[in-house]
């Protein structure tokens, strides 16, 4: 089992060079966000990362989260960990210096969180799913509601949770049954709520509940959802917990992976009486809520990229120390490491080119939505903000989805021992696969991608994302170097199977919308491939240039290499992706059920 | 939990129209295997395997095999499932008259493999290896030792094993150290193997170890490994089991699935003295054990396939009970199966599709087999064997491959309840990871297809496969059928993609083996899915047929609707890999070790 070591080179360079934090901290807001101070959080960050967090993730694997007649109790370590992550000042770095947090780009925010995942998953949900509550609560919460619970929660001293989930309601949240009646200044819940990840545990001395529930005379369905608090334990009238409330952990998931997460079923009101304060509007719980999915949505993107990181660190450490068999190009020498066969080198490339390719795509999002709240021109907020809507449901999907590619991957480059639990590598693809089911499965994200983000503007903020692309692999094209010149035209080519499949998708919209669903996941991921593609040609021109004027050369060497591997193995994918999705829904639409 | 049904109407299509036991039947020696004794060998393995081998599928998951003083103990129920699986004669289905077995064809033994894998494959391991030891004793074995031993094997009253890997000696065998000393009419034994799949367990009286290992003066590397025959108990004169061998299971693997299928280490001559018999040549070790190897991977192909199946009812049962959400198509009507979403049907006949393929493509190539083995003509015979030889490869990496991604479909297709173990998708996946990994990694089948058999007859067998491929799609394209023709045209442009990579491979093994061997996974998965697109062009001709003369017309439309969906979101795939295999080893062959 290797170290996890925060890859820091590659951070800074996309950071710098492709997200642009210097021109970022010159927006009004992110003064404090020099390259200095962004240095220093990342060597803080990585060494919580791999001193703190790394030790405790398969440790938590094995002995996972326990539910007790005392409620859920967190796997040993985890505890004193939460406890330095909030000392830290971790849970705040992004959060609103209003409630105390430290107001940095989401873009030094999405480096640590791609650390805190690599390091321990299980771990880094916690954070997560509090920073989605957070954010829902800011935006659409009461000032007095604000007032008692946000700096708690920005500072990480009390975690927060997203109920929304029940039985019958999964994708389809329509289908909500929890109530909530009211009762004088609060409302009284009750229902059960499943798939709650770190809805109970002891590593805090509160817990805060964001609960959709119904009102008595709700309409049905979607408009009749509203969004509530609902604290485990109710505040005294200094702020401090008080009396326990009537929310429960009843069981715990016995789940593939993220053992060390409690995923747990939470019952309202089931004892006595839960109570639980309105967030924001009556009936508009479901829009409420779509802020914090899309926070969550963010960073489950980033745990893909983040899974697949550690997965190959993991590969690349037993590549470079197993011993096994002789080179075909030299058969008179000796056994050699198998980072040395080629098959080896093609999976360790095919995983390194993708990451670095899903950490310039989430990277470049993050300063995207940064200026989408602090550009001082407010066309220029609009239209980053179009981008950045358009494709969070892409960051999410592709990344998770590669993620458990890669952590597969990473299995296979260890042979019979990648097979083997104690080995350590099994760990990472089943904690990978539950990043494209949950917060949305990909089937939803290509659905909010086509049938929401692509549909609501007819293709306008894609038309503008396509045009960039396009420009970016003109420039390449007319590189002198001929490696950055050919990775412009495979970026064309590329970018072309966007615009045609873009069209397609918008025409079938239009007439066959079943036809588009169909193809939405292609479409998903041809989109997630181009924009990769983009990134790392972005990288391989500015890579050129400072390879040519000898600035870390090795580091910049292997940047224009993993681009070149990426648009020579990688995006070829994209046009077989525009075959499919031209066709529809091939076969599949008309088969009577009882033929499957 | 769904329960296991064979697919009888596919697999009695594929043997009847696509492998044509009825012409096999002809052959000398097959004359027993009418269509109505396979019909027969059908539906009984078909209830063994649902109402036996299924049942135990999951509680042998959860329970494992277990090391106790006395031995290996397997999974509670699996020593009298295997007794009922030995008593109906499945052991010997296709195995030597000569030696009690049955003579069917190959052909019926894949389909009745491809129940015992997808109801229960953890159990299914057992027999697959004993299979694969008989034929190396079959073949190689001494007249005396086959006597002895052959009969109960090829009954499976007595199990085999393979004793390969060691510590130092997984893909590279050439580094076994384990050792025989002569002795009189026997050898000394002594040594440590891992990885040994059902080395030791309490379902059968005796186990027969089947290992590599070097004589005292043999030569170093590959050349100085020699096959020996290791009995866990000593026969008497009469051929009873009589005192214990020096054989021993020490531990048992923690594995990330097959948690029933006991993975164990073994030790040889620790306590005293293990007794073993020369198998064949000394010295010629290697080519005995292929002979088991190849066997081997057949079946683990076959496994694949298998479990890709019982991942598909699991998920198909899941969307047809699975009510959520309405069908954008019609925004008026009620919550509906997510069967009726056209994303969850793409993921359904992303499987469905596939596994029809490599159904097809995998019994084809058992009915090869047979041809090699019975044709009456000489040159059919070695025409048949080279196909085998060169295919094997390809059907045990393309199977396994896809068994992981369609396992993994299988758990997206169940959302949040599909990342629940009690639900049992998970296993699946669990179990699948394994099978492109044993038997030989990925990478060695592509080795093996690129380097051994592609080199060996400079591309003549590849030649007449793609020149066969070529017929098929031309006969496709004139059909009057537009299905059948578009299905032509999109085979035909896949055949291209292979005969083009072929060109390359060729060429690269001559001059740059490394970059050769940097594409020969891409070459063989493009192989795979094009023999793939071949079986169901094939398929969709002759359903076409049967559909216009309305016979079974569900059945026959459903193969139209899968072999459109196939070629259409599937084949693409081809060009795809054509582009990445003809970049070579691209960016990663020149980076050096520390830029990982």
């Amino acid at each position: 089992m290797s170290t996890y070591i925060a890859p820091l080179r590659d951070m800074r360079f996309v950071m710098t060079e492709l997200a642009e934090l210097g021109e970022l901290s010159s927006l009004p807001g992110y003064e404090e966000a020099t390259p200095e101070l962004a240095e220093a959080v990342l060597e803080e960050a990585a060494r919580l990362a791999t001193e703190v967090l790394a030790p405790l993730n398969k440790p938590g694997d094995e002995q996972g989260a326990r539910l007790t007649p005392d409620g859920v109790v967190a796997a040993d370590g985890f505890p004193a960990a939460y406890g330095q992550f909030v000392a830290g000042g971790w849970s705040g770095l992004s959060g609103d210096p209003e409630f105390g947090g430290q107001g940095l780009p989401e873009l030094l925010q999405a480096a640590t969180v791609e650390m805190w995942n690599s390091s321990n998953m299980a771990f880094a949900l916690c954070p997560l799913l509090t920073a989605g509550a957070t954010e829902a609560l800011r935006q659409h919460g009461s000032d007095e509601l604000k007032a008692r619970y946000l700096p708690k929660m920005v500072s990480g001293e009390w975690t927060g949770t997203m109920n929304l989930t029940e039985p019958q309601a999964g994708s389809d949240l329509a289908a909500v049954r929890t109530k909530a009646v009211p009762d004088g200044d609060h409302y009284r819940i009750s229902g059960q709520k499943i798939f709650i990840t770190w809805g109970d545990h002891d590593m805090t001395d509160n817990v805060i509940h964001l609960v959709l529930a119904r009102t008595p005379d709700a309409p049905e369905g979607v408009r009749g959802i509203s969004l509530f608090l609902v604290p485990k334990f109710l505040l005294n009238a200094d702020g401090s917990p008080g009396s326990r409330n009537d929310v429960h952990c009843v069981s715990l998931e016995h789940k593939l992976g993220i053992h060390a997460s409690p995923t747990c079923v939470m019952s309202f009101g089931d004892q006595g009486e839960a109570i639980g304060y309105l967030v924001g509007q009556e009936n508009k719980g479901l829009a409420h809520m779509f802020t914090m999915m899309n926070e969550a949505r963010q960073k489950v993107g980033i745990q893909g990229l983040a899974i697949a990181e550690r997965a190959y660190q993991q590969a690349r450490e037993y590549a470079k120390e197993r011993v096994q068999g002789r080179l075909a190009s030299s058969k008179s020498g000796g056994a050699v490491a198998i980072i040395h066969h080629p098959d080896v080198r093609r999976m360790l490339m095919t995983m390194k080119s993708q990451i670095e390719a899903m950490r310039a795509f989430a990277y470049v999002m993050a300063a995207d939505m940064d200026r989408a709240h602090r550009d001082p021109d407010a066309g220029e907020r609009a239209r980053r903000q179009v981008r950045v809507d358009l494709l969070i449901p892409v960051l999410k999907a592709w990344c998770t989805e590669l993620g458990v590619e890669i952590a597969s991957t990473g299995v296979q480059v260890h042979g019979g021992m990648g097979y083997i639990e104690e080995t350590g590598a099994c760990q990472f693809l089943r904690d990978a696969r539950i990043a494209p089911i949950y917060e949305g499965t990909t089937g939803i994200q290509a659905a909010d991608l086509a049938g929401r983000k692509l549909a609501s503007d007819k293709g306008a903020g894609m038309a503008d994302l396509i045009a960039e692309i396009r420009e970016a692999a003109l420039e390449l094209t007319r590189s002198t170097d001929t490696l950055v010149a050919s990775v412009g035209a495979a970026l064309a080519d590329g970018v072309q199977a966007l615009e045609d499949a873009t069209a397609w998708m918008l025409q079938a919209l239009a007439t066959q919308p079943d036809a588009a669903l169909a193809s939405s996941v292609d479409y998903l991921m041809l989109t997630g491939y181009v924009c990769g593609g983009w990134q790392m040609g972005r990288a391989a021109l500015i890579a050129s240039g400072k390879n040519a004027a000898n600035e870390d050369p090795d580091f910049h060497r292997t940047k224009l290499a993993t681009a070149r591997f990426y648009t020579d193995k990688i995006l070829p994918k994209a046009n077989a992706l525009l075959k499919a999705i031209r066709s529809g829904a091939s076969g599949g639409s008309s088969l009577p059920i009882e033929q499957f």
